[in-house]
């Protein structure tokens, strides 16, 4: 059993959606109770259908150009509970519920690693400094 | 004044990054303290090395061809609190302290709008079908 839940769509709304000229749209995953960034992968129209059909996010995977359902293999899959596209309409935000991780590496999210930059505050003399010269 | 902070970078982390083809690296924008997701830009290397250096959020428009430091003319500035990267190193997550709205509409977020999709709940009962048939 895939999902308790089965989509339906306006048809008006994925041919609304702007994809690119391979024919994708990135798609930001997100932990609909936390608000946690899981993710970011690619979908096509086909893999954006399979997604609203079986209410689980099916992906376009670019290095391996073939369809992804999302924890097919692993079983950590994404059950969708929203998607909202952005102004440009060349975005989507999926908000799921994450069966166990979302990466591969066993990390919760994708995004586990910080880039290393270090924040120096300016004082107010460096300021007063910065402003006068 | 662009900022109270200057953020200084281990260079190795930018050479690490997966730019594609085009030179370009989809960054997710996040509230630092609502993890509301508030926008998808694209930066380059340069754009990504003047927001380390700012501290301000900079893109690269891929419709204007140029530079756009967020905020530089409405004054929605997006300071940097974190930068992240995924997995595949060909993705960022950054959160910010968002001044004001993101969006160019007046929306907070720039994914202010959900597809219009209708959950249908599966019954038990029909559950009980799916598996018999």
């Amino acid at each position: 059993m895939v999902s308790a839940a089965q989509l339906s769509l306006s048809k008006m709304n994925i041919r609304d959606l702007k994809f690119d000229e391979k024919g994708l749209i990135p798609a930001i995953i997100q932990d609909y109770k936390t608000a946690e960034v899981l993710m970011l992968a690619y979908m096509n129209k086909k893999s954006l259908e399979i997604t609203l059909k079986s209410g689980l996010t099916c992906f376009w995977s670019r290095s391996r150009r073939e369809y992804w359902v999302k924890g097919a293999t692993s079983g950590n899959i994404q059950s969708v509970k929203a998607i909202y596209y952005d102004c440009d309409k060349d975005a989507l935000l999926i908000r799921v519920h994450q069966r166990g991780v979302a990466c591969h590496t066993g990390n919760r999210s994708c995004f586990y690693r910080r880039l290393k930059v270090r924040f120096k505050r300016v004082s107010s003399r460096q300021k007063r400094i910065r402003k006068i010269s």
